[in-house]
């Protein structure tokens, strides 16, 4: 499995940063591999969303996925921006990993340019980031894996200057999401994409989505499943038994890029 | 020379971050070194702050001064920042580099703890960090090398909403300096805490400032040095022909260095 | 946790060498983290020796590990040479792992020193090293972790030019463990530091072995531990089905690292 | 500036390496950049080979060169191999570097696979690497800029065990460069591949090569100079004030980059 970290310049962000890969294009000649028909195929690209407080570098647990079903892994840093654009200069995160960084790691890379080849998932943050980046560029993106996703929208629509709910404070969310209280009807909502999509007759990604029971993030998680199911979005929901951590992500890593391939 | 990069949590940044260091202490016993009387004391501490666009990466032209100096180099990412505390949940620059990074490098590495043993040295957004972290953490730096700094507070303290000066946009400003109305005023601004400082009766770091006369940053330079040597700081102030390029930056902070040790 | 990677100029191998590193030393002040007695005390360090093929990089199963103990984690590079000195000019890698390198650890973190701080452990041909490090310097290391330890001295001693044993050839195995007809009563055997050191009345570090049934390895490691058995020596070893795969290195490693604890 | 790191398995080395890539296609949109007519066309390879005690790293003065030139720069590391076969298993340097690791970066990067783009450089140790593995691999390479070059072949040949030349032992060059007393006949010579090449009517990559006159090898570098010259071998010499060190590999790095753009 290569590892790569590349430093590079984002127009975006206007400044350099530092993105994690895998691609599992290092094939050993000294063991006997079994034959294993993903490599009958190009290597597909993931596009990996780290969670609140992470950073974008890879975890060992996925080389096995990556190398099991030929899919490079992309791992870019959020910075806790929640992957999307603000109006500061050198605040457009979402601009960045949902079309310059991909269009940049095509470029470099030899790797799939079709968005039937091209996938973006997350957890947590990350997994708002999924659908969010997703459905923002449906051009670039065919399918979506989103776990135990932070789509918080409606809960902190209603913060004033001085709130803080536990995780970060008003000041944070108004930084990173915009204007708290226009934020319903922005396309910062992945619900207000979905709509636009839909009246524009354009084709929506495919979406799988998974939460624990026990994670502090169900509710919002059930009622965006409920929206989708409403709008008639081809999604596939799980729910079972489980938090927000490791244990649940690795669970469903594995089954959502199993659903991937 | 030894060359470090560490990845750790921030809880000023309230993530993970990485930073790169450089230190002097691998030395080699295969080739005969003449002796360097800076090896007869333990070794000094010099943090490196980037421009706006940069990235906390060492560059290898420091490697000959770290050496010949015995001195270890520390390159935070400043992320565009300005280093300055903002209000938003994660948003402490000034309080990672000054105080939290400081306590973390001391902790995990066998280096210096003194103040005497403690400097800060930037170019451009990293000369202005330089001068306002120094500034405002007295306590942990007792010398500043500030090269082309961006001291930019009276230009943008004008700047209204729709504003963009050419480098970035009123928004940008706002995000990381607060509210430009009352910026003058704030402890962003250096001279509010030189200010402070004189009035607490504390001491003040010793500043050098070098600042070519091409570049664009010249006369906000000269207005700080006039406000500094008004309010009897002790400073060196070097002009000189030149722009706010690599060839000045390396000239300088080979100069920085040398007044430093 | 904090991940490091350090690029060190090692005299032992007269060239620039990459480390890397995990410090659980970065504790996160927003979340409430309950009581863990090992933080009572200070950090101790643990080396990790990688296998035939593999490479200096820490595996983030790993982290939960580090964390929990209030390990350090130390992953040389082997590049294939078995944690052994040879004659050639820069093919110390005995002395690097076991003398110049946790000289250097101490020297630039602020670890323990006291060996019974101080562990090594590995896997496979790591596992090898741990044993032959662990015996050549034991008053570095208390406690040795050995995984499936590619114990192969009696097998490779009868090699003659020409020979491959399906994962290296002849010339391999000179280059790395010296003249092989002399190879069972050099110090590259770890039986030969054993009697030397129960010979001296030195004190052995106390070993922790494991190996699965199904290993290709397994009498190998089943010989060694009857030697250690009829030497009275201090020896935990543990059978029990699995392979010679991460499965395997995953589970004991957990188990090792708490009889290290 | 892309700065790229690689961990990849390779097939030659029977292990993980690293390896420093430099790549100039992250153009920024927020200056002004001058035409430069070098982007008119796809950007070229140069491999980039470090000296004895040296480490696959790029070092930041040559940023400029690449930029100016298109050049994207790969910088393996050497491992004081002098970039030779040995018989041991795992041990092929020139292998690796002339036919492994350029196929793995074309089939990686979307970079130029003709011979005609693809240059091969080094300093010391890496300029003997250079010219030997620009001669092993006439096919991949179409010219070799080589400074300082350890052109040690006829000194060491005479070599007996338990000599010591002062940088390295007897058994550090039996390990390397195969049995002495048939170095002068074997592969590992460059004179050797030059004449194969002649003998069978191939292209030999265009040659430069430059030495300081104070440089410990100059004796060696005139004399492979006038062994090319009686061979009708296409080589560009220089020969000026200057020693084995930086200044001299900046100065010509620099030429050696013009002559071969």
């Amino acid at each position: 499995m290569a590892n790569i970290r590349i430093e590079f310049f984002s127009n975006s962000l206007v400044r350099t940063v530092e993105i994690e890969m895998y691609i599992p294009n290092d094939l050993r000649t000294d063991i006997q591999i079994q034959h294993n028909p993903y490599y009958d195929r190009k290597c597909k690209t993931v596009f990996v969303l780290h969670g609140f407080t992470g950073f974008g570098r890879g975890w060992t647990n996925l080389y096995e996925l990556a190398e099991k079903y030929n899919f490079a892994l992309v791992f870019p840093s959020g910075e806790n921006s929640f992957y999307l654009d603000s109006e500061a200069t050198g605040g457009k995160y979402g601009t960045f990993i949902g079309s310059e960084l991909i269009e940049y790691i095509r470029k470099t890379f030899g790797l799939c340019c079709a968005k039937e080849d091209t996938f973006i998932s997350g957890l947590s943050m990350g997994g708002f980031g999924a659908i969010h980046t997703g459905l923002a560029y449906p051009d670039n993106f065919s399918k979506i894996v989103a776990l135990s996703s932070a789509l918080i929208i409606h809960g902190i629509s209603v913060m004033k200057p001085g709130d803080d709910n536990g995780i970060a404070n008003y000041y944070y969310y108004r930084k990173y999401f915009g204007d708290l209280e226009k934020l319903i009807d922005s396309d910062n909502n992945p619900e207000t994409l979905v709509k636009k999509l839909i009246q524009q007759n354009k084709n929506i990604p495919k979406i799988y989505m998974a939460c624990g029971t026990e994670d502090f993030l169900i509710k919002e998680n059930r009622q965006f499943y409920d929206f989708l199911i409403k709008q008639k979005v081809d999604v596939e929901y799980i729910e079972c038994g489980g938090g927000h951590d490791m244990a649940f992500w690795n669970e469903y890593f594995s089954k959502g890029f199993e659903w991937m391939a």
